[in-house]
Parts: C-alpha cells; sequence; structure tokens
C-alpha cells in the first residue's frame, strides 16, 4: 500500500476513537515493502491505559517481531507523536513517521530527525479539526493524555 | 516509602517475570509523598506484547492519572530504560528515575537528564547478574525486546 492508502487507515482509527468517545489518534504501522504490520488508536478512556497510544497501539497489535521487520517501515499517525511514542519508533528502529499534523500538539518530531528518521508533515486539515473538536469537548481528557496540568488547549486554538 | 523500600519491587518484579519465562525486568512508580502508584514488569512473552516493558507496565498498572500525580514522582527500575520508556518518563513528567544497573544495557539516561529528570543509578549487582543470565539463555528475546538484529548481548557481556 501507498502513503495515501496508509494514512487513511491511521484516520479510519483516529475516527473509531472519536466515535467510542475517546482521544482521536490514530496510527498506522507498515512494513518496508507496504504491507500494514498492525493498526490501532488511543485508548486512554475505552482501555483506562497509560500507554495505549495511537503509535504504541499499532505497535502493540503489530505483535512480537525481530527487529528485521521495523526495519524500513513507516509509522503513520494522525498527530505528532508524543515522547513516548517518538521514543517507541526509536526503540524499533522504524525508518519514517508520516504525520497527520501537528498545529494541535507539536511532539518529538526534532528528536526523531536528530535520531536519524525521517519524518513527513501531511498537514492535514480534516485530523486537524477532529483533535480541535476533541479538545474543546474534552479538554480535561486531552491534557491528562500529554501529562499536562494547566494548560487548556481549547483556549490556545482558534 | 523510601527508595530502598521502592527499589525492592522492582526487583520483586523483574524476579517474577523471569520465573515466568519472560524478559526479568521491573518497575514501580512512586508518588512524591511515598505512596505506590504502580508495579510491573516486561510481558513481551507472557502477552506477545512490543509495548508493555518495565516502566510502561508499571505506568499502565497505574491507571489512569491526572498530571499532577507524577509531579515528583520516581520511577524505579532495574535496568537502564530504553528510548520508549525513556519517553514515557518523560511525557508523563516525572522527576526523578532510579535505575538498578546500566552495564548489560545503556539506554536514554542522557536525554532524560536532558529533559530536566534526576537520573540515580545503583549499579545493583543482584539485577545485574540476573539480565547477563537472561540474555545468555534467551538471546534472541533480548535483541527482541531492544530492537536489536544481530548484537548477541551475551557475548559482549563481562
Amino acid at each position: 500500500m501507498n502513503d495515501q492508502e496508509a494514512f487513511a487507515i491511521a484516520v479510519e482509527e483516529a475516527e473509531m476513537g472519536y466515535n467510542e468517545g475517546g482521544v482521536p489518534i490514530g496510527a498506522a504501522l507498515v512494513s518496508r515493502d507496504g504491507k500494514l504490520l498492525g493498526r490501532g488508536h488511543n485508548m486512554r478512556v475505552q482501555k483506562g491505559s497509560a500507554i495505549h497510544h495511537g503509535e504504541t497501539s499499532a505497535l502493540e497489535n503489530s505483535g512480537r517481531l525481530p527487529a528485521s521487520a521495523y526495519k524500513g517501515a513507516t509509522m503513520y499517525t494522525t498527530l505528532s507523536p508524543c515522547d513516548m511514542c517518538t521514543g517507541a519508533c526509536i526503540l524499533y528502529g522504524i525508518s519514517r513517521v508520516v504525520i497527520g499534523e501537528n498545529k494541535t500538539f507539536l511532539g518529538g518530531e526534532a528528536y526523531l530527525k536528530q535520531r536519524g528518521i525521517e519524518v513527513v508533515i501531511l498537514e492535514n486539515k480534516k485530523m486537524q479539526d477532529l483533535m480541535e473538536k476533541f479538545i474543546s469537548e474534552k479538554p480535561e481528557i486531552w491534557n491528562e493524555d500529554i501529562g499536562e496540568e494547566e494548560r487548556v488547549h481549547s483556549k490556545e486554538l482558534k
């Protein structure tokens, strides 16, 4: 599958998350030869989870894999990855991270590049709108998800 | 509870993991006022998991918490944290990471410090011995857990 098809899966996951009442961030992990290894979305609300973010859920749903499986792989994610998900991509030696948008949240993109990972930003308006909607509806869940205490993100957005 | 008591829980978790046939790394998350928030160990083998490391399991088992709960908290871990677990500690604003040993694996300690987190290394021989034993017994599981392909760690040790 190509970038467009793979990103569409991440979007589908994000929308699934929103419809479940959760944090609408989705991801898909695709091998260097274009095969889907795993897909997933943030499960903070659904599983009461602190570690099942979009990207880590996609990794978890890919199951146990040898290091060779991640080589040349791309992580597609609807939102700029937080520090944990940034670290997860680095740990497994994922080669490329394709990000839907980084306007509502800017994560570890600089560190990904510093560690030799290619970063692509799609500036996807649909995913930005979905996050803005979610943040304005449930700011306290969003703050919890990114370990923030007082910042009310909905006010910062416009 | 104090550092010694908290680290003993991480050790207990690591030994539990070893006895289950898994990767023997354990962790405990303790709040600034000395209360245990959660404890856990690596579940790669037990759950077929790519994301349940020692530290992330302790975070997961702590459940959903507001950012304030992590403030001033200490993560006790038997082994130097990998890039994912390093990122998880940064995400949640954990203040201090106490590490059993970093001889069998050196993780993101420098990055933790760079991001303002206090790092303490205990140089615990018992945990080093346990990891060396595990790595020599199951090098392929260990390599998988740290996203390594060819390095045979058992040969590099000692």
